[in-house]
């Protein structure tokens, strides 16, 4: 196997062409079955492999610097780096992370995630390596799906500015996650099927250069730093703010992107090389459905059929059941999503009600202010999006929707731990990000039934308002509990006196296991579904300390400023002192990637740790 | 006077071609003597009487809706729709806004006061407007500078894909707030300057006309939609994008700007007019000095010159004297801003070490990613910036400086209330934005002393920290507690046992005030300066429990997620209950725009409000 040949940096470039062929498809066949097993990022991955090798040909690394915008189609680029072995432990607690990681090796330069980072990371490099006077090449990778992204744009700006020396790489899968979308998209698209504006193109050069004068004219166009240029190379839209662009080139063609990052070496100032790639190139179910395996659980390589196919729905499925109904019923109802339809479970939504459905691309921040936009024109947006993603819009949630109080609704979907993500998906500072913010309302469902109410009273709230839930099974227990929401008010689902859990969400689960061992241990005990994070129900935290000993508040969140803090301010407010407060929560750090359960064990959220916890105080108070 | 004749939207309509033009010259009047009196913005202001004059002509109002971008130029708009009363009180406690508000006029349909919402929000009306039916036209008026900012362009790039009709103002007055930056810039410059170029594509034109089947082929790239249109009309950037470009005309034509706007009302999908406008236009001294008649105090009409210069040195004055020395001390040190290097201080700073210095634009998010790929390459970058501005990069701080732990310093200047900007600017929210990101570490000095030793201090820390400092006058008194700093310990000005002050930045003048009268009264009284908000002195916290019977927790930011609640909540997980905690701090809402100390009265963080709470809780602990 040429594989097994490549054991650090730059044992690619040893090879022979032939063996480089080879190696390409020992790469895919690799990818493919090692996430088969293990799942993670296929079709991202399997569109960047000879971009990739080209990388690793042209580069030096660790010297040279690759920036992967995203990160999750670095796993080549970790195949090529000395990091196979890892694939057995990929994105599982303690095994290789699934994105480029500092800490993993020093062919990692910036960890990446979230979308729209590279070009800005990047240009730091080029910068810093002008004012140290070290001598290294900075190369930022971004898909055209994450160029939508506002920061990449301020980036881009910068960037023609500075005139450092600094290589952009336009890897354009015409997705981002799904289907891209928006004016520069189809822009780039015209690049693909325009052979008829080539055409023109070449022939107004041709008719000039017939002309009198014309061969001196078509000198000068060359040389001139703007507009005409165009008539000679696509790419103006880069051109114009003075990135020198080059291609289009396939990105199957090895060589090709090799000459064109050499000759990128060679100019002076920003370069952007567009190279045209193809999700899922070479595993077939994967070219069919880049989105299903864009990130995919562990699934059958002949059939492309998931192994483990879910039984019971997910948060993400209620959620598009409720949607299709309040579209149904309201026609006020628009949804808004930032590149996510599939993720978010909008599909539905947007099958039936194409006219108020919108997928503004990867566009945290604009999604928010549009929304806002459409609330203060009399409609009633719902932004759904992942937790993590949200933190783009902060400023937009507090400046453009919170203050003019306008009724958006955030379904925030994948708040919580993730898993196998990581640190950067991991949506655990929602509640703290969104409780400090003037004239927001934050909701929990305890289960599936919750999630549905709750979605539709938000929807008819008439002010800011957010409903956090996780990733993953929704939970069905508890189904005789559904008193109908009311704001800010919580709802019991045993009363007993001595402790009380009062739990928020997804921990009402967990709560129920607690109490259970509890009680099996004669302990009295309370479970008080929070359902909102804000407004507190103040009364009810009022009775509480008339009848318990103890409350436990529970969240997966970050402790500092999350739910448990609001409790306890609201108790020192009140100069309550008859009451042991534990507030469980994410301890200040972030959560590594890795099983869910792991996780919560990890961190302190699993029902043993609180069963300690509990006790202790309980025995504490009552000694 | 013909002003007088604008009593309500749309008077302006009856008024003959001769009156417009007076009219124009009135309202300038008119602003430059309320503004030298009020101060408030006024370069701006002056550069948009025609361009507003024109809206008003051929818009429909409030039927039709305009969004002001940063919305500090909406004074005109203000004047013309019946608030000229509005301006002896502008910008005051109680009295007018100086941004857009709904609450305000039915002619503000949607707040303004951050950078680059407005297209966002205008493509939401416009939507909205097609979902319900109704008929009204969109126009939003952005800047040149604001449309650096990311959001605005992921906003042009989902105008362009939805189609829908709406008008786009770019008022281009080649600045944001100061020069203007990025190669977007560079490239609308080239519209003024580039008469060469435009002759070039006439030439161009001109040739393809005279050849054979040339006047077919001009009428062929008339028709087409891409890339050979550039040869006819400037704006390419727009164009290529999907947005129809309309322009430049000058932005003191008023004819002009109207015929545009009617022109614009009968093109399908979103338009842009470009419109070049002049800072300061009609009042020399704006005109020469349009940066320093950005936002100005009360100044002499005759001289331009401030009627009440400054005698003491500001926060942002220590800064930029430190900055300099740090500069000159440490070539590693490097200096990034986003579009406000003057209101930061670092003018000094760009001047002595120019390649050490980098104006990214109005684009706060690149900047902090920028900043992290500076730090992952060695250097030791300080960004400058607003408080309520950074609210735009908390993802960027979270996710690309915090996970990776860079050592990137935010000089959070305009933390606290910064008075008459109001609501948007009021940098109330740092403390408990940054806090819940884990590697964090937030500072606030008591004085300016102080604030010079923590920005030194900063630069060689060694992970991410925040110095946060408020507007205005830099606090002298205290100068003899210098104690060097140290990570997470406070420092102890007055020990006594009784009541201690625990007071962050600047609180710690507020608690010399409130230790004063409670000494009067004879309450025995500490006062800490805490120095630290993140992490918090866990020693003196314990300590202070032991010798005190009341602890009050002083900050210049909102109650949840703040200082004071992590102080609550240490509290609660030492389970001390002996000490009763006062937490002084902004309650959870929005703080309007207004003398600053009448703002802390408002809010309860005078002196007043908090020795009437210490007392009334130390009565209550020692009865």
């Amino acid at each position: 196997m040429v594989l097994e040949k490549i054991n650090q940096p730059n044992d690619i470039k040893s090879l022979t062409d032939e063996e480089l062929k080879i190696l390409a498809s020992e790469i895919r066949e690799f990818l493919i079955e090692k996430i088969s097993v293990t799942g993670g990022h296929l079709a991202s991955n399997l569109g960047v492999v000879e971009l990739t090798m080209a990388l690793h040909l042209a580069l030096d690394l660790p010297k040279d610097k690759i920036i992967w915008d995203v990160g999750h189609q670095s796993y080549t680029h970790k195949l090529l780096t000395g990091r196979r072995e890892g694939f057995d432990g990929l994105r599982k607690y303690g095994g290789m992370s699934g994105f480029p990681k500092r800490k993993e090796s020093e062919c990692d330069c910036f960890d990446t995630g979230h979308s729209s980072t590279s070009i800005s990371a990047g240009l730091g490099y080029a910068l810093a390596r002008e004012i140290t006077g070290e001598d290294y090449k900075v190369v930022s990778v971004i898909g055209d799906g994450a160029l939508t992204g506002g920061m990449a744009f301020e980036a881009l700006n910068n960037a023609a500015r500075l005139k450092s020396n600094f290589i952009i790489i336009l890897n354009d899968n015409n997705m981002s996650i799904s289907e891209n979308v928006g004016g520069l998209s189809s822009y780039l698209a015209g690049f693909r099927t325009a052979d008829a504006y080539l055409d023109l193109k070449l022939n107004v050069l041709n008719s000039l250069n017939k002309m009198p004068y014309g061969e001196k004219m078509v000198s000068k166009i060359r040389k001139t730093k703007s507009g005409i240029k165009q008539l000679l190379i696509p790419g103006m839209f880069f051109e114009e703010m003075g990135i020198v662009y080059l291609g289009p080139v396939d990105g199957g063609n090895l060589h090709g992107i090799v000459k064109l990052l050499r000759e990128a070496s060679h100019i002076d100032g920003p370069v952007l090389i567009h190279v045209m790639t193809h999700k899922g190139a070479g595993y077939a179910p994967a070219e069919r459905h880049p989105a299903r395996f864009h990130g995919t659980e562990p699934f059958d390589i002949e059939t492309g059929l998931p192994k483990n196919p879910r039984v019971k729905a997910n948060y993400t499925d209620i959620f598009s059941t409720v949607m299709r109904k309040l579209g149904d019923r309201d026609e006020k109802v628009v949804a808004v999503t930032a590149a996510m339809t599939d993720g978010t479970g909008l599909k539905r939504f947007h099958n039936m009600f194409p006219e108020r459905f919108f997928d503004v691309g990867i566009a945290e921040q604009h999604a928010v202010t549009f929304a806002a936009g459409l609330a203060a024109a009399g409609l009633k947006p719902i932004f759904a999006v992942y937790s993590s993603f949200l933190q783009r819009a902060y400023d937009q949630i507090l400046h453009d929707v919170c203050i003019q109080n306008l009724p958006v609704v955030f379904a925030i979907d994948r708040a919580g731990l993730v898993g196998s993500d990581g640190e950067t998906h991991q949506g655990i500072f929602d509640i703290s990000y969104l409780s400090s913010i003037p004239n927001m309302t934050i909701m929990a469902p305890k289960n599936k039934w919750e999630l549905s109410d709750m979605i539709k009273y938000a929807v008819n709230f008439g002010t800011p308002v957010a409903v956090r839930y996780p990733r993953g099974e929704a939970y069905d227990g508890l189904k005789e509990y559904r008193a109908p929401i009311s704001i800010g008010k919580c709802e019991w689902i045993y009363r007993e006196s001595g402790i009380a859990l009062f739990a928020l969400g997804s921990m009402v689960k967990t709560a129920v296991a607690v109490r259970d061992a509890l009680k099996a241990e004669g302990y009295p005990c309370s479970i008080i579904n929070a359902r909102f994070a804000k407004p507190l129900d103040e009364d009810a935290l009022r009775y509480i300390t008339e009848h318990h000993k103890v409350i436990v508040t529970m969240e997966e969140n970050v402790i500092s400023g999350g739910f448990g803090e609001h409790v306890t301010e609201f108790y020192n407010n009140e100069n309550c002192k008859d009451i042991r407060i534990v507030n469980i929560a994410i301890p200040d750090e972030y959560v590594e990637h890795g099983n869910v359960e792991l996780l919560r064990k990890e961190v302190g959220l699993d029902a043993d740790t609180i069963i300690a916890r509990t006790i202790e105080a309980y025995q504490n108070v009552t000694e």
